[in-house]
């Protein structure tokens, strides 16, 4: 290697064989440069390592963004929270955006912040597209996801529950009361943390020796709404559910409302399991058996390692997992004499 | 009056008396200044409109603060949606704040918000010390507040919801069913938003002919919990109410549970109303009849106030009340025969 030197945007601009002002584009986020021509500055720019050069003046911005796709659950009021009290250890600010698609942050957002200076990007709940990673890469920017939405490419630093064992201990509960036609109610099919839950629900019915049923298994998308929908449709199968794991508890209390519409008891009639243990929970009727995860510490942890890039410290783990717990309350019981 | 001479800190310093380093610490809200001297340097910096100098280079923050007492309730979710879309409209960002405490923002949260900029301010359900009122008019940071805790002081720009018709509202719907013994359950006893809407349950009784029994009204805080020991405490009485209003959704759900927990049904036993209109109202169980306040557009409406005094635009109405709307579901019923 030879000897270490300063990397600036001529240099990064004379390896690329493109002009300095190209080279600042793609920095800043501007429209105006070729996808090929990019995505090689980029490549470059992550490679050396580039850091905007930062005046004396300068030093932190003082905020991290926190970035939604949607904010309809009190889940993301949570999240907030968590992230709020992380950066105010640390003397920063939570600026929330809400970008109201699932597609993921894109190129209106980064312009947006681009006008402004941010320490840090906390993803929650959804995509973050390769072009998105390399232009945040290219400017420095630390960032990492809460829950992430698809497959974050290798490297990226994620947080989320161990939603796996959160579903294995829903169901396991469920079976143990004497359940058989359990329903599951997950989020969205392309969310890694409602693909774990569902396949911890796979392992505990599996391992119990009972058939998955294909006609069993629904995608929500974690609110009240499509508890109550794909509640309905559960219960008007032939053979319905006596118990259905609702995969978030905006989605049982969903669930509660499909069992009332129907004259259904919970839980005499119908067993409802939720998932994160959200505050209203204990004092929803019934109180509502649910797998806790730790939604402020979450937050908490994922605005902590992008606080931690941002200084410049060595990078933990890029995965973090933190423990759910099962929660016993008052939705669950054996089924009825005759079913389950 | 003089010919308009520029205001800088060397004009307040002479009028002042003072040197000029002690007015920059006014400025930026440094704690090593006599009280008598800020205030005296604070007022003229008020009176002659000083604004801080901005470099060519820097333009508007594109961050608006909003700060939160708590955030404890779902409440404060609508108000973080209705700030991020106006922001959003103005191309900035919201930087949400927690202080944990209902004194309201103190020199700590001053500190940590000058050591970055910020276009203006919107503080939400807290108090507004007129020292810190003081602190940002002298650096020419525009305000408002969303539902103030205590009196704000004349001038100072505030939205709410009209509460004393949403009180008004409440109690009628409950008298036309026939009630008669009717409890209230307040917020804070320095919220005005809470005492108009108590003022409106008292104008509904007594322009019905009821007598207002003071052992009905209490206070709470506007979250579950306390719903749910105020509702025990006014089923407790001697001679019970029939009926409660409870001034929030969420103290309303705490009514739920505590009628619950004594075997009571809703709206059968007990009828209850609730004050917000939150998404969870409309799947509570039964549905919720309450006053929908548009949380939404009031943060909205407070954030656009906050951008426009920023822009410089001539300040307009100071305090702004959107209209509020008693939704009627299947929490409200007339009493039982022989009570009521």
């Amino acid at each position: 290697m030879p000897a270490k030197r300063r990397v600036t945007i001529a240099l990064i601009a004379e390896e690329a064989g493109v002009s300095v002002p190209t080279v600042s584009k793609v920095i800043n986020g501007r429209p105006e440069v070729a996808a090929e021509t990019r995505r090689r500055v980029e490549r470059l720019l992550h490679k050396h390592g580039y850091r905007r050069r930062v005046s004396q003046s300068d030093g932190p911005a003082g905020l991290i963004d926190l970035v939604f796709s949607e904010i309809e659950s009190p889940w993301a009021m949570e999240i907030v929270r968590g992230a709020e009290t992380a950066a105010r250890e640390a003397d920063a600010g939570i600026v929330v955006s809400v970008l109201h698609t699932h597609a993921g942050p894109g190129r209106d957002w980064l312009e947006r912040i681009a006008a402004r200076r941010t320490d840090g990007v906390v993803v929650v709940a959804s995509k973050l597209s390769a072009t998105l990673q390399g232009q945040l890469n290219a400017r420095a920017t630390p960032f990492a996801v809460v829950d992430p939405e698809g497959e974050p490419a290798p490297g990226v630093t994620s947080v989320g529950a161990t939603n796996w064992n959160g579903g294995l201990a829903a169901t396991r509960h469920l079976l143990e009361l004497g359940h058989r036609r359990i329903g599951m109610i997950g989020g969205p099919a392309d969310m890694l943390c409602s693909r774990a839950r569902i396949d911890g629900y796979r392992a505990a019915l599996e391992t119990a020796g009972v058939t998955v049923a294909p006609e069993l298994i629904r995608h929500g998308d974690f609110l009240v709404d499509s508890g109550r929908d794909h509640g309905h449709a559960l219960l008007s199968l032939d053979d319905p559910p006596t118990a259905i794991f609702a995969g978030s508890d905006m989605q049982a209390f969903g669930v509660f409302e499909a069992a009332r519409r129907r004259g259904l008891r919970v839980p005499d009639d119908l067993s409802v399991v939720g998932f994160d243990d959200l505050p209203l929970a204990r004092s929803a009727w019934p109180p509502l058996t649910t797998v806790r995860q730790p939604l402020q510490d979450m937050a908490a942890a994922a605005t902590r390692m992008v606080l931690a890039m941002g200084r410049g410290e060595p990078s933990q783990a890029r995965r973090v997992e933190l423990a759910t717990e099962l929660v016993v309350r008052e939705s669950t019981a054996p089924p009825r004499a005759g079913r389950g």
